[in-house]
């Protein structure tokens, strides 16, 4: 276990008691989310983006097209970004409207985009990249060609400030309302993957993969 | 159907016909959401916090503890946000490794902050904030006391300069492609309200209510 150093920017002010800096829980939140939020500013005006995302070691990854206007934004000026990944838990019902919560995991990183432009970094990116969303797809589907890897454009972000935020467990009311005749607990949410639903254009006699079907 | 007006800062350049202006499908998108992401900037450097919210009309509303940094900040300084909402739908897999994509529905909304004082439309935003997490719970629970109230700070954020971005529907794959044999389709994705869990401290007698049971 190693932690991530406090900063400025990444100290958890507002109930510290949820702040967490071990990289582990850091990279485990990471690693099971899907999409981030990028956000950056000019003039001060913030501007986000939602997008899916990769981590390999230390380093966050995110693609795109060459012609996203911000991806070419954020990397020509080399702006400083703010990266955040929200995972939502369960729903905190206390006994009282006030201590109503939610029990959730998130992350914010504070970094600046470096341009991929290594082959081999930017394959490895992009087959992690498809393995988190659906493991065991990469090998099944055709790989970029040439003109494909042209029109992709890879950024990579480390990750040496970041911090999360964990509330889990039950409710915690005021002491004079556990007597209350409330009902109280946690309605736990959960991401599910639903049956597939194949294509209408796919070639008959196709079956499922078996890392579908499970 | 009315659809919020395309600006500088709102106009979807990559990929347009993802793009949506409707308010009514923007609206949608708000009401479904349980968390959002506000981002503001100090000195050009980008902050992110998630955090609950929920609308009324045609405003958006957060609220937080009078002892949170961020929402001092941004209320005292009147700092310029944007707000982002994501939702996914499903992932999107291609017969090449390059045209996967993800069904989303995605919100953006630039605006400023407005310090809610007004008792009614303070308990109005408490009781909408409460409802949306968990249908039938406001009727259930106590009520903010006043030391409770003086501990809230609402936010609204009044919902003029916005946009959606949307895909849905199956994979779209080179032409040459749809003959590979390599099975494509939608995996979908949807958040699951699983059985709920009885706080440990639970009095003895007091039943599930209804709107938690179905």
């Amino acid at each position: 276990m190693s932690n991530f150093p406090i900063t400025n920017k990444t100290e958890i002010t507002r109930l510290p008691k949820r702040g967490v800096y071990d990289k582990d829980i850091i990279y485990s939140i990471l690693d099971e989310a899907l999409v981030c939020t990028v956000s950056f500013a000019i003039e001060n005006q913030p501007f986000q983006i939602p997008t899916g995302f990769c981590r390999i070691n230390d380093k966050l990854y995110i693609h795109g097209s060459v012609g996203s206007h911000y991806m070419r934004e954020i990397q020509s000026k080399k702006l400083p970004v703010c990266i955040s990944v929200t995972l939502i838990d369960g729903l905190v019902l206390a006994r009282s409207a006030f201590h109503h919560s939610v029990n959730y995991r998130s992350v914010i990183i504070f970094s600046e985009p470096v341009s991929v432009t290594d082959p081999d970094e930017l394959y490895q990116s992009l087959e992690v990249f498809t393995e988190k969303m659906c493991p065991g797809r990469w090998k099944d589907v055709r790989k970029p060609d040439a003109g494909e890897w042209k029109a992709t454009m890879v950024m990579s972000f480390e990750i040496k400030e970041a911090s999360a935020k964990v509330r889990t467990g039950p409710p915690k009311d005021d002491e004079d309302d556990y007597a209350l005749d409330v009902w109280a607990g946690i309605q736990p949410l959960k991401i599910e993957r639903l049956p597939v639903i194949p294509d209408p254009a796919l070639k008959p006699g196709i079956e499922l993969p078996s890392y579908l079907s499970s």
